[in-house]
């Protein structure tokens, strides 16, 4: 049978810790050549909206440990308005209902038979939040306790479940641009995590004196600035531009994601998208070499080293998400999810054939 | 509501005919700039039995027009047997009851929302036989009517249709290494299609004095020779070796469907595919400057000549697949589908969500 599961399905069978887990496990396979990775695409026509385009997003992965392959689609339509000055990314709801739709199809490597189709939302937020966990895992100070988060919608969400599974969180200092979003979502971050969780007024406030910056916004503006950095932080993003590239420069000891730097863009010829032009978005640090930076998996694997020193400034960049993620954390829903009789379940002849296609 | 479609709604619904028209037009707004197509990816990794690799494989487009996105995906275990002196490429049916897994995903470009979800197979051999159809409609002489078939299997049945679509075919000349398997094909697409096919020994058999040269397999070294060409001739390919270099050059026209040359292959380090060799399958045809051929949809919209005269040989080399094509012919299945009441409603809500993702 191929599982049908929902969001509710994956937030309540898979734990931040266990996504860890799952993810640091992989990494390891990675660095090993035992999995593989092909790069997102990104493929881009104009919507019937002015200035929305129609997305049609997709990222494969396996993990032969797991016996599991992934493809992850996002088919949205996107806009970049500014808001509080600052250009975002922003996906509509424009699907029945007023929703989104992001779906992750994992697949079985020994039989080929599709295993789970679920939304991507929670996992989403579980394997972004994971991945920059583990770059503080092996990146921050041991004795980390004061975090500054910026952003405080979904993904900022994420990053306090995960910063706080792998540190000794004393507080977290939040800010965002919308100071009553930031205020509720500090609320109930404080009763969800157990722990001290403020809003501040401005980015700076939630950076100063803080072990662990995390970033988590919709930007495709510079938001860590680096005369804000402090010795011994650790820095992080989840979007390129978040960290101003003279912060990166600052770093005494940078890790990336993946060394494939963007997305494969393809669009209709002659479309210009707002978050790839010069200066803005994939193109805000064009300085940095990637080739020679380490990625979270050598780290990992100690292949290349973490943190040296407790004073040492220490930049985690999560550039660019990987379809191995899906494949490594839906893994671990779909063992879960199986165990525990969660989900619809639908004929799997109805998602094979008795052609050779 | 998401329809899950099978390989027989897909059958029972659209016609060769309607897929050559649908994807005629889609091809023509490729070729103004107002669709975009994603290059194939193969992703490869080892699999548990010797020389088996897990494939996973994606393709997207996107059709404004039609307002659909595509995304198509195999999960294939591959091999590459030789048979009959020939090397092949085969995905061996390892799904649950000995099935193979291939599946088309369309989106709404309006809304976003999963439309359809439904079997590759059928779809596969319309899009890929709609296509070398409209190669002879373009590039084979207005009255050509012999036509020589080389292969016997689920995609020479496709190719058979097409060409019956486009010409007054008169007679199908049918080759296979496997004589049994092509005297019943013969057999059984006579009755299909209500015209002469009648198996012969040999590919040269075969070609001799034949108007249209059609080739449908599976091989992964040159089946069709230059010194077999005749003035006025069309060839075409649907798999990059199946012509062998020299008879390409011979050519006097020859024409690609897409300039994307291969796919992107993504593997495991140092896992050598046996159809990336040199000499051998992508390969095969290194010396021919794809950069410098016009391409199906420019010739369809007349940026590009067709054939000028009688005596002109002309090559069309269905060189790469398409997402695109699974998004136009995939647009058609489904527009008929719901106006048939064909297929399993699914509640769209199970592939959407209220998080953004």
């Amino acid at each position: 049978m191929t599982l049908i599961l929902s969001n509710e399905d994956v937030n309540e069978v898979l734990t931040m810790k266990e996504c860890i887990d799952a993810l640091e496990d992989a990494y390891l396979e990675l660095a090993h050549g035992r999995g593989v990775n092909r790069r997102r695409s990104d493929t881009l026509v104009p919507s019937n909206q002015a200035e929305v385009l129609y997305s049609l997003k997709t990222m494969d992965g396996i993990v032969p440990k797991y016996g599991v392959g992934a493809v992850r689609i996002n088919s949205d339509l996107v806009s970049w308005p500014t808001r509080s000055g600052t250009m975002r990314r922003e996906k509509i709801p424009a699907a029945p209902g007023g929703r989104w739709v992001g779906l992750v199809l994992l697949f079985s490597t020994e039989t080929g038979e599709p295993l789970a189709i679920f939304p991507d939302g929670y996992l989403q937020r579980l394997r972004v939040g994971a991945t920059n966990g583990l770059g503080a895992k092996y990146l921050a100070r041991s004795d980390a306790s004061e975090v500054a988060l910026i952003g405080s919608g979904w993904q900022a969400s994420g990053q306090a479940m995960a910063i706080t599974s792998v540190c000794k969180v004393k507080r977290i200092r939040c800010y965002s641009p919308n100071a009553d979003h930031c205020a509720t979502f500090a609320s109930n971050m404080s009763s969800t995590l157990g722990v001290e969780v403020i809003a501040v007024e401005s980015p700076e406030k939630a950076i100063k004196g803080a072990d662990v910056v995390l970033c988590a916004t919709n930007t495709v503006d510079n938001i860590v600035l680096a005369r804000w950095l402090e010795p011994g932080m650790f820095i992080s993003s989840i979007k390129r531009p978040e960290i101003e590239t003279a912060a990166i420069l600052r770093s005494e000891r940078v890790v990336i994601h993946t060394r494939d730097e963007a997305p494969i863009h393809t669009t209709s010829p002659g479309l210009v998208l707002p978050d790839n032009m010069e200066g803005k978005g994939w193109r805000a640090i064009a300085e940095i070499d990637f080739e020679s930076l380490p990625t979270l998996p050598e780290v990992i694997a100690g292949m290349s080293p973490g943190r040296d020193t407790p004073e040492q400034i220490t930049c985690f960049l999560n550039n660019l998400g990987m379809g191995y993620q899906f494949a490594a954390a839906g893994a671990a829903v779909y063992r879960k999810a199986r165990a525990l009789g969660r989900g619809h379940e639908l004929p799997t002849e109805w998602f094979t054939q008795d052609v050779h296609p």
